[in-house]
């Protein structure tokens, strides 16, 4: 079933810290493969494809420091796009169908999130409608986590390290002075709360911290949040709320939504941390503090999980072995097999069970009576983040006096 | 002239990744000294000696893998706090007093920033006139590098590498897709830009970020700002601004401060990256991001300076031997000896001459023209942000397509 020909790769969607770790994984692997002859990448995903910007990467990785060097760089090595297709078939399918002959291409992945996905369903259906043997492979990668069929995403897990480190510091830092303080840490997520869940991974003996966890999948009712603030002042000074930026109302509004416009006049999801805090500042009055965890979410490769970044690579190059398999329209996966010890399998899912379908936390995941998550997801989420080769593969351990 | 007796020591100010590296340094040295019997730790600087809340910090370190865990921890292990002792000796002065001769105390080592030294000062004045001799040393620490008479601070280096690291993975975050874009990063330091000047380290071959760099030692003008902002965006799509929160006009008004009250009615100085935004978004109009990097700045301990930690360390030793040598009302110091190799000496200063002193930047290492600086202060920064021990001691090498 195996096809001689060129491969293309392209990157989508929004940056993460291992989604160089899967270009790397594929090119490493296509170079293992005698049928794949030149190796493309896009620049800027399909925009790039659409104006024949191709990067031929074998020059450019040729000694295993330059695999390593890809693996750690953050964001797209090849740039990046926020494009969608149309939905049928038009002029640019048709272009792209023409470049794509032209630069004689039989292998086709693309890495990216839902919307990336979308591309991979669209394109995969249109060659093969039109009769072309090109074989278009998605590769998942998302801080998100939020793509069906796979049991997480590739940056997630070094998404979930930068924040669940962060929030252990933050609360030794926000600890030091004796007055009563609330922090709120906004976490990016608008309709998952996978990263806010992340957040509690800080917890270990000595750090209680974040003492309650806001996610967008359990609907946020103030009554019950300033009770159980009050509740928990009674027996900590100083609590940390970690909140997604997408929590909402039972209505479905946004919490932030309902806050003035930001700066440049757009209504924008971040801001629920300083919604809250305002309510906070009025309602209880102590020292409040809003912290926005910025872009550093998903790019700072410096914290990435060392278990992260292998999954990356390694699911970069089985979505290559899928392709010389013969497979198109699909996505690669990851299945888990156990929690402890943490066994993956690899396999693949149709892309119509992936493209646009959006996996938030299962609600029995979550304590919505005390605004936290239950064992079960830090089961889940506790071996992602780990670095096995560091002294300390999870979180660092403090010194408590 | 050595005396025996009981120490003490305490944690002021604000949080830095490096303090508890002093506290580590000074007991541990204190534990070698046969003057030295009973070693206090006061909780919350002199909030807390004032409410006798000590703690014997012998039993708490007791292996070397409790103080490496000590020097690894963010911020105050033993708390802080933000106070200011009266000019002239009152109750309190007293109180303080009688609390030293009742534990015993014969050295007393204060960490801390430039209202720290100000107590340094005041009791070391206040014990000698009482007659009392009892040796106060002041041991340095600040992220915002601003005291007097010593070459930097503790806890600088670690801030400045987190600022650097992080400004390298925003520049790779900001350019992947192809529309302009002006990224403002706003940077901690009220009226000293070192921690912004420490942005310009992340520029490398193919890393030129940031492209500006506004300090509050250079008067801001809007119309040379936006001129520069023109003139770089005809190089280069994607430009980095680091901003210190404390820019100011040439008449001295804040930037900041010309902006609303923040969300809790407080004229805060954070805001300039959101100032400068709403400028750029209304006179040049392309894609605008403010960026506030958050009190990790302070905190981030899992990317602190190797070179800062074996510093802080060290200084806090030193200021122990300080004190065993006679010496009170001095704060132990750096002094670079060269830049290439990196040498300091440890040394010390009255104590007169450091409290409530700010040291900014000076200005012939600013290009006031180019909003930039000269590369003295690079050659002033490098070494500090240095970890030997890391594969890359400095910052971390990107693959450039």
């Amino acid at each position: 079933m195996s096809i001689r020909g060129n491969m293309l790769i392209a990157q989508s969607g929004g940056p993460t810290a291992a989604i160089n770790a899967s270009l790397a994984g594929a090119v490493g692997q296509a170079m293992k493969c005698p049928e794949i002859e030149k190796i493309y990448g896009a620049k800027n995903g399909v925009e790039g494809i659409l104006r024949e910007n191709l990067v031929d990467l074998r020059p450019l990785l040729r000694s295993e420091e330059d695999f390593t060097r890809l693996k750690a760089t953050p964001a797209m090595a090849l740039g990046s796009c926020r494009k969608r297709l149309a939905e049928k078939p038009d002029q640019e399918y048709e272009a792209l169908r023409e470049i794509f002959h032209r630069f004689g291409i039989r292998y086709f992945f693309y890495i990216g999130g839902n919307d990336s996905m979308d591309a991979v369903k669209k394109l995969s259906a249109y060659f093969k409608a039109c009769g072309d043997e090109i074989r278009i492979v998605g590769i998942p990668k998302t801080i998100d986590n939020d793509m069906a069929c796979t049991d997480h995403t590739p940056g997630f897990g070094s998404a979930a390290r930068y924040i669940a480190t962060s929030m252990a510091e933050i609360a030794c830092d926000s600890a030091i002075y004796t007055p009563d303080s609330l922090t709120l840490v906004e976490i990016m997520g608008r309709n998952a709360g996978w990263l806010t869940a992340a957040a509690a991974l800080a917890r270990r003996p000595g750090c209680t911290a974040p003492q309650l966890i806001c996610m967008p999948e359990a609907p946020f009712d103030e009554e019950s949040f300033l009770r159980r603030v009050r509740e928990l002042q009674a027996k900590e000074n100083h609590l940390i709320i970690a909140v997604s930026e997408g929590i909402r109302y039972e209505d479905g509004t946004y919490v932030a939504a309902q806050s003035k416009l930001d700066a440049f006049g757009h209504r924008q999801l971040s801001g629920a941390a300083h919604t809250l805090g305002r309510l906070l500042l009025e309602k209880i009055g102590c020292k409040v503090r809003p912290i926005e965890l910025n872009v550093l979410q998903r790019a700072a490769a410096h914290l990435s999980s060392e278990t992260d970044l292998e999954e990356a690579s390694r699911i970069g190059a089985e979505a290559v072995s899928l392709g010389i398999a013969g497979k198109t329209g699909v996505m690669a996966t990851f299945e888990r097999i156990s929690d402890q010890p943490y066994l993956l399998r690899y396999s693949y899912a149709e892309i119509d069970k992936v493209a646009n379908v959006e996996k938030t936390v299962p609600v029995e995941w979550i304590d919505g009576e005390h605004m936290d998550i239950r064992p079960e997801l830090i089961r889940y989420l506790s071996p992602l983040i780990q670095s096995p080769s560091q002294k300390e593969p999870g979180l660092p351990t403090y010194f408590m006096v």
